[in-house]
Formats: C-alpha cells, structure tokens, sequence
C-alpha cells in the first residue's frame, strides 16, 4: 500500500501551503472539501466537483450509517466507487451530527445512543462503532470519534465534555489499529479556553495521529472568537502534519484560519448557499432572487471560468431561482465550489510566493466594493 | 440568412429519414425534441442535452411569455443566449398549455383571454399575439395557434374547433410574414375523423407552410387510436415537408409514429420521468424506488453509455432517489434523455439501411423481456 504523509511546500507568517499524499491522489493545501453528505454533494456530479478543483471531498458518517448503511457501501465496493469519486474521501465520525440531528440521545462514557432523525430507528454510535463504520465506508482519512458541546458553555462542562473526547481518542486510536494508506486524525476540544486547548493537544499528540483537527468552533461562537481560538490553537498541534478546522465556513472565516496556519477545512455552505439562490463573488455574496437581477445581462462574475458565469446572465440565474428549476441550484452551487476553490488556489500561490498578506488585503479591498452597481 | 429546408436521405415503408437545415444547425430526423418548458430542461445543463445526441429543444410560449416573459427575453438577446443553447428551437403556440394550465379561459373567434396560473394575472393569446411572442423569444420553427380539443369531443366540437384553427392558421400565417431562416408550420386538426384530418390538411397545404404538425392527439385517445389517426393522416401532408407530432410519447408510441411516416417528435416523458424516478430502457421502465434494488450493484443498462450507466450502480440509483437528492433527478433525466436519443439513432441508421421492420421487431422482443433478474 503506498504511503501516506503531508509535506509542507512554503511558509508565509504561520500560513503554510503544502501536499498531503494518499494512495486515492494528492490534497493541495490549504484545501477546501466539499461536503457529500450522503454520497453525492447536493445539486452536482462529482467529476464537476474535481473541475472546480476539488481534491478532497468530506462524507458524513452519521447520514451514511442511516441511509444507505454502512455495511451496505461496503457490499457495494466501499464509499467511493458507491458515489464514482476515485480521490480521497474524509469521513467525519458521526459525533457532530448525532448531537444536531438525531432524537433522544443519550451520552454515556461508551458513546451515544440515539434514534434515526429519518426513521426512528436506534443506533449506537462509539469510538470503536465509528471507527468500523468508517473502515467499512473505506474512507481515506478518518476522524476520531468525540462530543462537541454547543457554545457558549461553562468551563466544568467543556472540561469534562474535552478529557472524555480525549479518552475516546485514545479508542479510537486503539480500534483504529494500522491501516496503511488511510490516516487517523485527531480531533482538539476545549471551546475557547486557551489552557483547556493545550491541555486536548497534549493529550492527543501523545496518542500520536496523522493529523490534527480543531474541533469545537464554528459552532455559533462567532468569528472574532474563533479567531481568537486560532490565534493559538495551531501552533499548540505539531508543525510537521496536517491541521483541519471542521465545519468552516465563510470565504472570510476561511482566509483567516489559513493565516492562522489551518491546512483543511470543510462547510456545506457554497453547496447550501447554491441551492437557497445565494451566490459567493469576489465582492461577497449576491442574493439572486432580488428583483435589481431581473434584468441584467451580466454574468455573477465577469472574471469568473465557471459554467454559470461563462453562460449565463444574471437575469437567467434570477429566473430560473424564482421559477424553482433544478438548474438554479446546479449552476449556483457549480459558482460557489468554483469561487471556493479558486480562493483556496489563490492563497496556496499567495503563500508559495510570499505575498500572503498582500493576497489578504486585496481579498478584503474586493469584498469592500460590494457587488456591481445595478443597471 | 441561410436557407431553411428539408432533405429526405431515405424511406422504408412509410417511415422516413432526413434532415431539416436550419442557420442554427441541422436537425436529424426522424427527431425527438427535449422539452425546455420554462428556459431549461429540468435537471439538465444544455451542454448536457446536447450530449445526448439532441439537435433541437422545445421551448414553451405559454410558459414563457408569463415568466420571466417575451420582452425581457429579447431584450437579453432571445431565448438562444438567454438559455445557453444555440442549437435550433422549436417554439408552441401557447394554445395546448393555455387550454390545460390557465384559468378562467375565454374564448372567441379573436382568440383566449386568460389569467396565468402563476400570479392570476390577465393576458391574451391570438395567432398574432403568439406570432409576436415567438418572434420576440427569436425560435427557429414557429407553431400556428391553435385550438386543441380534449378527447373524446363528439364530431360537430371537433369540426367547429378544427375550422376555428385553419382559420387561425391563415392568421398565423399573415401575422408570421416573411422572415428567412426561420420556420412557421402548420397544425391538423380533426381528433380521430379521417375527413375532418383531410380537410384540414387541404386547408394547411392551400395557406402553405415549411413544416406541417399532426395535433390533437396524446389528449387522452389511447395508442391503439393513436396509430389509427397516424395510418392516414402522415399521408394527407406534403411528403416533401417535416411531419411533427406533438406531445408524444412513450418509446413505444414513438417507433410506432416514426413506422407511420412522423418525422418529428416532443414529449415531457423523459425528464419528468427521471425527476420521479423512472428509468426507460431497451427493457422497458425500471422504478428504481423498488427495494429490488437496494443492493443491486449492476448499472440501469450495462450496454449503455450514458453517465448514469457508466459511473452508478442501481443501488447507488436507489439510494438517492430514496434520499431525495438532486442527483437522483440529474443521472435518471440524462439517462432517459439519452436513451430516447439512442433510439432515434438507431431508427434513423434502420431507415437508411430499409431494416426497419427487423429494428422494430428487434425493439419490441427486447422489451418483451422485461427488466434483468433481481440478484
């Protein structure tokens, strides 16, 4: 089996730029996954997913435990060839979900225990339960299993939510075992305590992983918190592997936590905004359903390479969103995948090439122009 | 402006094979035509449609002229630029939508008021006004108004409302004037008489037109009328011109028309299929909401190549049709779509090759079979 690893290529401040290789391809960091919740990233097929420049796509192991099953993916020759992507896959552990989404939960130091939010259906959900669900799945990196509190909390409940995480990571790790090819990353809690954060990185690089999330931000704590967290989380994880921020975010959350040295990161939402006719441009987010695009011959973005701004006016973006057509949300969530992942290419030469901050203060020079003048 | 035209290359029986030239490309036929109702081929990029081997597109005027609207098309450049598809369009009338989707309907001799089922607001269609909306969306082929009665209609209905469309075919026909390089075709009317079909054919050929549509049918008759209607009426139009039935149909009323000398077709069937999850193939339909299917790792078709049948297996089919994703609606569409390419393809190479008879025979022994085993 070939080897796994990262390899960092350019430093710029504490942003960093490199390659994490797998057997499945290599990842281009930073890089941006896009979300295929239940084996397909809503509104798109995968190989328009790779054209926007995707390396990397992230599966939840929550929805794909439920519906189809993970043991039924594996019958079908495992997550990959199940959804025709052949690149990386990672796979989150269930955790985050099962809290979000699932009825009567009940948390105990084995795990959780929960009902399907789609059928009622009782499941358990364990380091040792995750990490066989995502073997069967076949991901290329998998997450630990953990809790994820809610923020705001109180210090006792994130102290205690954080070291039991910690003794599932050393679960997860022991029933992870050694898959050579696929990678195991660890997952940092502690909310937005700075010493909770040293003590969970402490913890988990003790273990030993191949890689290192922060966990437990975005997650309604606002940005100038989660900054505030990554102004110090990083640097507490090991310089020489890979760091995942989960669940964000924003184009601005996301060129803030690459300088702060996050490598990966994840968020439904250019999908979510795709298909809810919200557009993601250079100079921030369009709302297309507005009555000012109606008329406009314009594309979204006049630089932008994507099929809906090559294609198509703004006044068709408009009417097919006001008329409900599938192509709204497929042309709409092609734009904001491409604008994500043109973003991270930008700040990967950007770093490479030294300019990181210059690459900043133009990014936020743009956004401050607004969108074009109407008509 | 080029030439408009239609070229026969050959006959087999009474079934034809040909090409109708337009500025806009050529259209091989026997044709089917994907229906774009509201500017798109629901779950489709047109650059998908065209791979499926479509050279024309149906676009609806009743559809169009309430939302986002004939001016504002011309203004945007006209319905080719606006829906990014420069290949031939093929406009209606209005007349069919009008009679099954409005409300409160009038009609007279002038034409049908009506109020959109949109917004309620009120409008007008004539052969003029329809003239003028399809000239502004700028469709290649322009359908006469027409009325068209609901079957079964007792014969003294038929014969009123077929007279009421020749002479708003004489209408159209003025309204539509001369414009080179684009075509204006006629509509028979008659439901199921034989004489009411041949008078109104005479009417047609007396007014003159580049095309000639054989109307009022897949209004409810059934197929075995349907072929009764379609044994004689080809034959009281002008040979040497398209012959278009519209609004048909499944894949066996379309051999059994091509067969009866139809050299055009449109129908909403594939792509409403694929949305509701209905495969078409050489084996007839497959419901892939079945459970049959949920661990079926074999692809829809294995001899075909569309990309649902190259990247997805049935279980992966199922899966999202169950979850409710878009994909499912995406694969299931370019499928079926591609399917009824296929199948023009192949009658047109059957045609030219005067084997159209074992073609046929060969079309019905393979849907005799059924779909493949279940596992």
């Amino acid at each position: 089996m070939s080897k796994t690893g990262f390899t960092l290529h350019a430093r710029d401040g504490t942003a960093r730029c490199g390659v994490i290789t797998t057997p499945r391809g290599e990842i281009r960091t930073p890089a941006f996954m896009p979300v295929g919740t239940a084996a397909t990233v809503k509104g798109m097929l995968p190989e328009s997913v790779r054209a926007t420049g995707a390396d990397i796509l992230l599966g939840n192991t929550y929805h794909l435990m439920l519906r189809p099953g993970a043991e039924r993916v594996a019958r079908l020759g495992g997550l990959h060839r199940f959804m025709n992507w052949d690149r990386p896959i990672l796979t989150d552990s269930g955790g985050f979900q099962v809290m979000s989404l699932s009825d009567l939960r009940k948390l105990t130091e084995e795990g959780v225990t929960f009902r399907s939010h789609i059928d009622g259906s009782k499941h358990m959900l364990s380091p040792e339960t995750s990490m066989e669900i995502q073997r069967l799945l076949g991901s290329d990196i998998v997450m630990c299993f953990d809790e994820c509190p809610a923020l705001p909390a109180d210090r006792a409940r994130l102290e205690d939510s954080m070291r039991l995480s910690m003794r599932w990571a050393q679960r997860s790790r022991d029933a992870f075992g050694d898959r050579p090819g696929h990678m195991l990353f660890g997952i940092q809690q502690g909310g937005l305590e700075e010493d909770l954060r040293a003590e969970s990185a402490a913890a988990l690089r003790a273990i030993g992983f191949d890689g290192y999330a922060v966990g437990g931000l975005a997650v309604g704590e606002g940005q100038e918190a989660m900054f505030g967290v990554l102004d110090f989380a990083p640097g507490q994880l090991p310089e020489d592997q890979p760091r995942y921020l989960m669940g964000v975010g924003k184009p601005d959350d996301i060129v803030g936590a690459v300088k702060r040295g996050i490598d990966m990161m994840d968020c439904v939402l250019p999908s979510r905004s795709g298909r809810t006719g919200q557009a993601w441009t250079r100079r921030g987010p369009v709302a297309i359903k507005n009555a000012r695009h109606a008329d406009d011959p314009r594309p979204l973005d006049e630089d932008c390479t994507c099929p809906a701004c090559r294609g198509y006016s703004r006044a068709y973006l408009h009417h097919v969103f006001r008329a409900g057509e599938m192509i709204s949300g497929m042309l709409l969530t092609w734009h904001n995948l491409h604008y994500y992942q043109e973003l991270m290419s930008g700040m990967r030469a950007a770093i490479a090439a030294g300019t990181f901050a210059e690459f900043e203060a133009a990014f936020h020079a743009m956004r401050a122009q607004g969108d074009i003048e109407p008509l």
